[in-house]
């Protein structure tokens, strides 16, 4: 006996969310058809608007539904101040610490070649021509502290060397090998404070 | 900082989700807009069709996309047996021991005074009715073994008293307190071979 093909393909479907497996998209299905078919249609018509809306600020690049992001629209951080991360949830665990009052610029991932992902995929041009402006004096480089994550710091510091932008990266205090949305605020403010010069 | 308000409504929308709490709500929101767009408008759709499609079974109650389901459309099962259960799930989980090839009856949830779900809600007149009927020799009570599964199997049995059929509930085997959905195929063979009668 299988599942009758609507209910699999909504079974199939949930296991597209990170850590479902096989025994929970069924159990999600089953408790969503059985009990909460209203949560069902908001859940359905959410991810219809979220993927349709939520773009990425011109800006930083972070996820956002408008074309400036609220951080990137603010005129009261200090715009000499720039922090390079690698996605949208890790500046939000940033922000969460409440230590850091400058800018952001969010990369979308890190350098892989065996991926083919280069700088042009990260937006490093968009990120040398906004250093290039003159009005950045700090860039703190705050990628997850990974083989790739040092990789893609190094390279970017690599490039700015010639601009007059001192350029930090990120203290100890990120657990090596961690992924910086899994530390608790105030380790990530302890790092922020203790960032060292690169170059 | 908060998140913007699709964003936050989509993590919100996910939490209806059994066991997703507001962490991991809003690790699969990222995962979806970052690397899983598609996957996101796929699961939209297919809970958009899973709710306006699928709904119960006109025989057995069962989730079904059709008015009968597969099941109670098979004319090569013993019409003898009927298997009462509480869920779709439970019937899912005693088809796959492939030790039960009788008819089903799914009552969708358990007698509870408290939260207001009487005889009514649960198709007990429909069920009752079939008996009536006369077809069915043996009915075997296999709703979950905790309080409110073994009153609402009490509660059925005195209702068919009157009727010269068999009444059974599924024997031990089946852990005390536990749900028919967790239980290993074996257990639930052995709870279905070693069933007792009520009356
Ligand atoms: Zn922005
Ligand atoms: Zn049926």
């Amino acid at each position: 006996m299988s599942f009758s093909p609507l209910l699999q393909q909504l079974i199939t479907a949930l296991r597209c969310l990170p850590g479902v497996g096989p025994k929970s998209a069924q159990r999600m299905a089953f408790h969503l058809l059985e009990r909460d078919q209203q949560g069902a249609l908001t859940l359905a018509g959410a991810l219809e608007q979220a993927i349709d809306k939520i773009g990425r600020c011109g800006s930083c690049r972070t996820l956002s539904e408008v074309e400036t992001c609220e951080i990137c629209a603010s005129t009261s951080r200090d715009k000499g101040m720039l922090c390079v991360l690698e996605s949208p949830v890790d500046l939000f665990a940033v922000e969460q610490t409440g230590g850091f009052g400058g800018y952001y610029f969010v990369l979308g991932g890190h350098l892989s070649p065996i991926d083919g992902i280069g700088p042009e995929d990260l937006g490093i041009d968009q990120l040398l021509e906004r250093l290039r402006a003159g009005e950045v004096r700090e860039l703190i480089l705050a990628t997850n502290p990974t083989v790739e994550g040092e990789a893609t710091a190094h390279y970017i510091a690599e490039q700015v060397r010639d601009l007059d932008i001192k350029v930090s990266r990120i203290a100890h205090g990120v657990p090596v090998g961690g992924e910086l949305e899994y530390v608790d605020g105030g380790t990530l403010a302890h790092a922020l404070a203790g960032r060292r010069s690169l170059i």
